[in-house]
Formats: C-alpha cells, sequence, structure tokens
C-alpha cells in the first residue's frame, strides 16, 4: 500500500543483532518520533531512560528473567510513567489516581510504538521486554527512579542478525467489532487460529514445539501475573485512588 | 530522512475532518497495521469496537464531554483491554491483577499507535479520545461490553479538514535520562518551553489563550483525576489484586 504500512505490517520481535551501532543521528530521529506522539490532556507523562552502562545491561538481563538481547542490543530504552516532573512544577498536584496510571501506561506506549516503527522504517529491528517488570523494585532502584515514577517496559533496538516468520495475529474478525461487543467466540475460527499458531511453532522449532494460541494462553493464565505488581505501583504513589 | 519518520514527526491531532470516507480497503490496511503490534507474551488482550451506527456516535460525542468529531470523523475505534475472550477459552484463568490491566493499556496503545501512524501515512488524520473515560459505564452498557471488558480510548480518523500548528513536545532533554534518571529539572530548560508552549497557543488563538505548560498542568493537576476510575475497573474485574 506504502512504504509506512508495508514497515508496520512486516513487524517481527527481533531478538538477535548483528554488533552494528545506531548512529547518533538514528537514535536521535528514533527518539523524535518517539516525543512527537500524542500526549493524553498535553501531560507528557512519560520519560525514557537510556542504558549505555554494560553492568546496567547486564542487571536488567537478569531482572528480565535472562534475556540476553537486553545486553547484546545496540540500544535499550526503558520507558517509565513519569509524574515526578510534575510534583516538582505543581508540588500540591492531586496524584495517585488510577485515571493516571492508565494514561501513564497508554502514553508510554503511543511513544514506544512511534520509536519501534521509526527504527524498523531505518532498517532496524527490535523487541519489547515486559520482563524487566518481573522485579520492578530492583530496576527503579537500578535506575535511581523517583516517587512518582514507574518503569513499564524496555525496548531493545538494533541491526537484525535473525528474520524469523511473521506471528501469526488473530484475524480482524475476531479483534475488530461492529457497533457492539460480540460476546460469543466463533470456535470454527478459533480452530482455524489454533492451527496456524500450532504451525506457525513447528515450523520454527523444527517441530519441538507444537502449541495452538488457546494452549498457549491457558497455560499462561493458570499463573498469577505479578502478583506484586499491585502492591509495587501503589508504593511509588500510582493506583492508590 | 524517509517518508515513515517524516509522517510521524508531522503528527498533529486533526478534530476537523471533511465528508469524505475511508475506503474499506484503506480501513482493512489500518486495522491490519494494529493487529500487527508486539503483544505482550502473545496474549493479544485488545478488542477495538468500530462505531457506524449515528445515535451511538452521538451518545460517544456526549460522553467525551461534547468532542463533536466523535461524531464527523469518517471512522471512530474504540479500543479496549479485553481478558472476557481468555476466560471463555480458560474459564479458570487467573484474571484480575494490576499487571493485566499495565498489559491491556500498553498493547492498545501499541495497537492504536499502529492504526493512526498507518492512516497518517495514508493522508488521513486523527485524534485520539480520552474523553470517553468520562463515562466508562456508560460506553460499557452502550457497546454491551461484558466483564473483564474495559474501554480505555477512542480514535477517530478521517480526512483532514484542517492543518494545525505542530505541538512543542518536551525536548528530548528532559524526557531521555542516560543509565539514571535525573531527577533535577532544568529550571532554563523548562523556562524555554513554557514560553514555546506560550506562543504555540498566542499563534493559535489569536492571542485569546497564553499559557505556559507549566501553567496548563497546574490547572490540570489541581483537580482530581478521574476518581470513579479505580471503582469502575475493578467492577470489571481489572486490578482488583
Amino acid at each position: 500500500m506504502n512504504q509506512t504500512i508495508e514497515t508496520i505490517l512486516q513487524h517481527r520481535s527481533i531478538r538477535k543483532f548483528t554488533e552494528q551501532a545506531i548512529s547518533a543521528q538514528q537514535l536521535s530521529a528514533i527518539l523524535d518520533c518517539a516525543i512527537a506522539a500524542s500526549s493524553s490532556s498535553f501531560i507528557q507523562c512519560v520519560s525514557i531512560v537510556r542504558i549505555t552502562e554494560t553492568d546496567k545491561r547486564e542487571q536488567l538481563v537478569e531482572f528480565a528473567g535472562g534475556q540476553p538481547y537486553v545486553a547484546s542490543a545496540a540500544e535499550f530504552l526503558v520507558f517509565c510513567a513519569d509524574f515526578q516532573r510534575h510534583q516538582q512544577i505543581h508540588p500540591e498536584a492531586q496524584l495517585g489516581f488510577t485515571e493516571q496510571t492508565l494514561i501513564g501506561a497508554v502514553d508510554a506506549a503511543l511513544m514506544a510504538q512511534n520509536a519501534m516503527v521509526a527504527a524498523e522504517s531505518l532498517g532496524l529491528g527490535g523487541v519489547y521486554i515486559g520482563g524487566i517488570r518481573n522485579n520492578p523494585e530492583g530496576v527503579s532502584k537500578l535506575l535511581s527512579l523517583p516517587h512518582h515514577v514507574i518503569p513499564l517496559f524496555g525496548l531493545c533496538l538494533g541491526y537484525p542478525a535473525q528474520h524469523p516468520e511473521l506471528k501469526p495475529r488473530l484475524p480482524q474478525s475476531m479483534i475488530v467489532h461492529q457497533n457492539s461487543y460480540q460476546a460469543e467466540l466463533d470456535s470454527v475460527q478459533l480452530a482455524h487460529y489454533d492451527n496456524e499458531v500450532r504451525e506457525y511453532y513447528r515450523t520454527r522449532t523444527g517441530g519441538n514445539k507444537e502449541t495452538s494460541w488457546s494452549e498457549q494462553i491457558t497455560a499462561t493464565l493458570n499463573k498469577e501475573a505479578r502478583p506484586f505488581m499491585k502492591e509495587f505501583i501503589n508504593t511509588k504513589g500510582f493506583s492508590v485512588k
């Protein structure tokens, strides 16, 4: 359709990178793109911490559960919801609302996706690292994040040293509803999609993994999801009211 | 630098649209781009409700505090965090974690920003509508959103009938930190940015509004931020643990 749409549709998460650096000019353009994203009520409640120190990268690899590309990527950026600036400007600011946590998460992701698409348009690749939320307190200490700042996710960027297959997504018909939410899952479509995912894993792993989407989300949702997160964000002054 | 980066850097929120429709092919490409975004742990916990019915659009204009472009835009999409599908597939799914709310908000925004950039690459414009969170219960009823689904924000898309100036953002130096969070605000930079914002409003309003960023966020954060949101999302099964 056009180059931008082609870039977006060709997205795959890249977890192996060459040693080539991202130039200062490229990085600056990527960050400018991030900052160009919409901001809810112009509140600009996002900070990005760029990690260049090797020992901090290694520590973040561990926090993220041993994802080596956090160290090997040319760039690693940590996206944070940040109301600390606002509180400095206006010490009586009314903070701590759940609404503000939602805004922080949404606005950080709008920025990050601009960065991802910009990077991909330059021939770079990337992957989001939600794993930093395994140890949000550790990440906060490592990066000296003050009160009213929480780390949300990381973003690895670099030149791809792999070209994985496109991972099949749920079809439009299952994600997009018209005027009213259609609660009834279409079992035929779901079965078709489950087969597609199973086939994707079979091909990718040389037959070692054959999991459908339904099986995968069942396994994921059998476990608690970072049950410490509520207390962590409350401690940092988020979602207390 | 390239067309994609140019598109992203030229972003401005568009609130006036021509009557020209978005073709089915264009809309489909935009939605495919949304769906191509990364999904945390492949969990795919986002639904989009496309609103084509005039009366629902009018109702949403009201919920959003009287934003007429919610009705006049060629397309209006409501992005939701959605674990209802997962619960249907796996009735014993462990849901309700704060972590899952964060994932829902982040993943919805990643998808939405892909849609926004794709639309802009086609010569369309758009604006996010956080205002639907003024009345999340009303929106939920109007769109028949079930338990484990919450509306996060809307997205208006259409052909621009205005070309507003670029709104100045905080500079990279205030948003991007290196290795450690720099808590101290640079008052010189902030004053410079405040002037830039004041000048932007003066130009845009023909002198009727002259507000700095600091003044604007002070006014915004003097008020409670949708204090009903915590209870609302809890009622829908989000962030209860």
